[in-house]
C-alpha cells in the first residue's frame, strides 16, 4: 500500500483523527506544472497532478521525433514515474472539463477533485487563426501523436515519390512546405532538409531525395522574430546553406490536400505541409471565466493569481503576464519552470500566513537550432551563431532532458547520427497503405 | 543518381543496348523476403522488393513494444536502409492487390510490376476463426501499430483504475486476459505480469498494481504445445511463479468490451484482452488462385514452387510445406530465413540452367521466453529451462537483431531494465483521453 489514499485508512481501520492538509491541485504536467509539483515535495500539502496524457514531454525536441531522429520514449517520461518517490503527490490521468471556483472543485470526465490551491498549467496548442479546416492538411506539432503522424507524412512522401510514374506528382511529393518561421518552423525546415540531403540521400533508386524542395514560408519580414536582427540574418544564411528556400513577407491564405496558396496569388504544390505559425492557449480561460488575450491566454497580474481568487494560479503558456519589472514573460520552457516554482513557493508562503509577492522573470538567454553545427544563441550582450551556438544548444537540451537514461540514449543517438548521418527512427506507422 | 532505374538511362540518353537481366520481384520484406533479397546481392538479376510498410520488423520482440520495454525503432529498420548498398535492389512501398501469373505482372495499388521470377513472402496475420468482430476487443500483435495500440490499452487500464471510484470497475480494469498460450501468448502474459508486479508497482497511490490479475486462457490441454511436455511443465511453473493464472482446456466463445465468455459458461470481466490464439496467411493464395490449407497458407511442394509455375516461389508463413525429409516446416523466423535463401539460390541455379531441387529444413532448436530469468529452450537432445534458457534466448535475440545500433541500444535497455526493473517506453499514445 502506498500513499495516503482514503481506501488505505479505511482498510487499516485507524481511529486517529484525519489530519487535513491543504490540497494543491495542478492541472497539466508540462514544464510549469511539473516544476510546481516538485517544488512542493517537502511542503505540508497533498498534491494532485491531473493531465490527460500519461507523460511529461520534453517539447523542445519534439521536432526530432517528427523528423525521425529520436524515438518518442526518448523525450517523454511517465508523469507518475517522475513523481513516484514524492509521497505527497498523486497523479491522475483524466481530462479536465471545468473548474468550479466557488465550490473549489475541478470537474474531470470521471470525478470531481476538491482543492484548496489550484495551479492551472495546461499549456497551449497550435492555432489556425479561424481556419481550423487547415489542420487536416497542415498538422502542427504539440504532442507525441502529432510528431509520429508528421513523421509518417514526411517519410511516406518520399516513398510515394519513389513508386509513382507521374513526373508532376513526383515533384509535388518532393516539395515540403513549413508555415511559420519561429523556432519550431526553423527547426522543422532544417531537419527535413538534413533528412533529405543527407540521411536518406542514398536509399532510393527512382528519385534523388537531394532534389527535394524545402520551403519555409513566413508572413513577417524575417525569421526568428524573437531574436535580434543579426541572429535572424545568421540563421537565414545557415538555413539557405542547408538548401531551405525562404519565402518571407507572404501570408498563407489557403491550405488544401495539394498545397498552399499565398496572398500574392501564387500557388505552391506540395505533398507535405507543416504548421508552425501560431499557438493558442488551452481552454483554461473558459473554465475560469476569466479575461483572455487574443491567443486565449488568461490575463493575470504579476502575482500570477487569478484576479479575485488568490488561491488560483495561472502559469506557463496558459498565462499572459507582465512580471514585476513590466517585462512580458515569453512562452518558453524556462519561463514556465520559473513560474511553476514561484507558484509553489507562494502557496507555501500563504500557508505560513505571508502576503503575496510578484513574479520576476529571469532571462537566461534564448537558443534556436537549425541543423548540424547550425544554431543561434542570444544572451543579451553575448550572441553566437554556427558551431558554438549549436554546441551550447546540444548540451543544454541533453542536460535538461529528464532522467539519466533518456539523457544517455539521446546523447548516444546524436553522436551516432553525427558520425553516420543516419536517423534512427524512420518508421511509417499508423493507418494502412 | 543511383542504380539501374529506367528513368536514369533515359536521362543519360545512352545508346548502348539495354542488357536485360532477369527481374526478381519479392513480395514482403519479413525474414523470408529480406533474406531472399540479400542472397541475390551478387546475382545477375534486378531485385524489386514490395512491402506495404517501410520497415522490416524483428517480430520476435514485438511483445516488448506492446509491454513498454522497447521502442518501435529499436526493433524495426527501414527496408531501403538495409538494402541501400545493394545496387541491384529497389524497394517499393506499395500494397499488392493481385498477381497476373500469365502476363507475369504484380498489380499494386499504384502500378504494374513485371517479373521473371516471383517470391511471395507476405507472411501471416492474426485470425479470429470466423469471429472478426472480436478483433476490436481482443487485438492481436503483428505490426508496430498493433503493439503501440496494445501498449496504450494496457497502460491506460492502470491509469483508469487509479482514477475510478467504482470498486467493481477497478477490479475489472486490473484483470488482463491473454487468449492463446503459444510463444506469443506466454511472452505477453509474462511481460504484463512483470510490468504490473515490478515495473510500475510503486508508481500509483489509489491502486496496487501488484494486485492485478493476469489470466492466460488456452483451449488446448497445455501451454507451448510445440515444445516437449517437460518444457511445457517448466514454462507453466515459471509463469505461475510470476503470478500468471492459467486457464487450460477452455475455449473462448465470446469477446466483448467487458471481457470474455468461456465454453463452460463462465464469464471473466476484463478491461484488456490480448489475442494470441491464431494466425492466418496473407491473401497470397487468392492472388495466386492456388489451393490453401485451413490457415490460408498456399500448399506448395518441397521445391517451394507454385505447382505449374516453376518461376513462382511461396515461402515463410505464407506457405504450407513439407520439406524433402517430409517434415512440416514450422512458421518461425529461422525457417522463413532458410526458405528465403533457398528460393534465391534456386533462382540463381535456374538462370544457370540447373534443375530444381527440394528444400530441406534445418532445425536449430526452439526458444520461448517467459520473463526475467525465465525461458525454455529445446535443442532436441538438450533441453533447458530457467536462467540458462533465458540467457540463450537473450543473446540469440540481440544477436539476430538487424544493425549494430539497434543491437547496442536494445542490449543497453535490457541491462537497464534488469538493474532497475524499469520499462523505458511507457507512453500512452493515439487518440485523446
Amino acid at each position: 500500500m502506498h500513499g495516503m489514499a482514503p481506501s488505505d485508512s479505511a482498510k487499516t481501520g485507524t481511529l486517529a483523527p484525519t489530519i487535513t492538509r491543504p490540497r494543491v491541485v495542478i492541472l497539466g504536467a508540462g514544464f510549469g506544472g511539473l516544476n510546481a509539483a516538485q517544488a512542493l515535495r517537502s511542503a505540508p500539502v497533498d498534491v494532485t497532478v491531473i493531465d490527460r496524457r500519461n507523460y511529461h514531454l520534453f517539447q523542445p525536441l519534439l521536432y526530432q521525433v517528427a523528423t525521425a531522429g529520436l524515438s518518442p520514449a526518448q523525450i517523454a517520461t511517465p508523469i507518475r514515474r517522475i513523481l513516484a518517490r514524492q509521497k505527497n503527490a498523486t497523479v491522475l490521468m483524466d481530462r479536465v472539463l471545468d473548474v468550479d471556483l466557488e465550490r473549489r472543485l475541478v470537474i474531470t470526465r470521471q470525478r470531481e477533485v476538491p482543492y484548496d490551491y489550484l495551479i492551472v498549467a495546461t499549456g497551449a496548442r497550435h492555432a489556425y487563426f479561424g481556419h481550423d479546416e487547415w489542420e487536416a492538411f497542415a498538422p502542427g506539432l504539440k504532442k507525441i501523436d502529432d510528431a509520429t503522424a508528421l513523421r509518417t507524412r514526411i517519410l511516406a512522401a518520399f516513398e510515394r515519390a519513389e513508386v509513382t510514374e507521374d513526373e508532376a506528382e513526383r515533384k509535388r511529393l518532393l516539395t515540403f512546405v513549413v508555415i511559420g518561421a519561429g523556432p519550431t518552423g526553423v527547426e522543422m525546415a532544417g531537419a527535413i532538409a538534413e533528412l533529405a540531403k543527407m540521411g536518406i540521400a542514398r536509399d532510393f533508386r527512382n528519385i534523388d531525395p537531394r532534389q527535394a524542395e524545402i520551403l519555409l514560408v513566413e508572413a513577417g519580414p524575417r525569421i526568428l522574430a524573437s531574436f535580434p536582427d543579426s541572429l535572424s540574418q545568421a540563421a537565414q544564411r545557415q538555413l539557405e546553406r542547408l538548401g531551405v528556400k525562404l519565402v518571407l513577407g507572404e501570408a498563407v491564405v489557403a491550405c488544401d490536400a495539394d498545397g498552399i496558396a499565398l496572398k500574392d496569388g501564387r500557388r505552391i504544390d506540395s505533398g507535405t505541409l507543416v504548421w508552425a505559425a501560431g499557438v493558442e492557449a488551452s481552454p483554461a480561460a473558459k473554465w475560469l471565466k476569466a479575461p483572455a488575450d487574443r491567443a486565449g491566454r488568461v490575463i493575470v497580474a504579476p502575482d500570477l493569481r487569478l484576479p479575485g481568487y488568490p488561491n488560483v494560479f495561472v502559469i506557463g503558456d496558459t498565462a499572459a503576464v507582465k512580471d514585476a519589472a513590466g517585462i512580458a514573460v515569453p512562452g518558453i520552457a524556462p519561463a514556465a519552470k520559473q513560474m511553476g516554482r514561484f507558484a509553489a513557493n507562494e502557496i507555501i508562503a500563504s500557508i505560513k500566513g505571508k502576503p503575496p509577492r510578484d513574479f520576476t522573470y529571469r532571462d537566461y538567454g534564448n537558443l534556436a537550432t537549425i541543423g548540424r553545427k547550425a544554431a543561434v544563441a542570444d544572451f543579451g550582450r553575448f550572441r553566437f551563431s554556427g558551431l558554438i551556438a549549436w554546441l551550447l544548444w546540444s548540451f543544454a537540451h541533453v542536460w535538461f532532458l529528464i532522467g539519466f537514461r533518456n539523457r544517455f540514449t539521446v546523447f548516444f543517438d546524436w553522436i551516432w547520427a553525427y558520425v553516420t548521418y543516419q536517423r534512427g527512427a524512420r518508421l511509417i506507422t499508423g493507418g494502412e497503405n
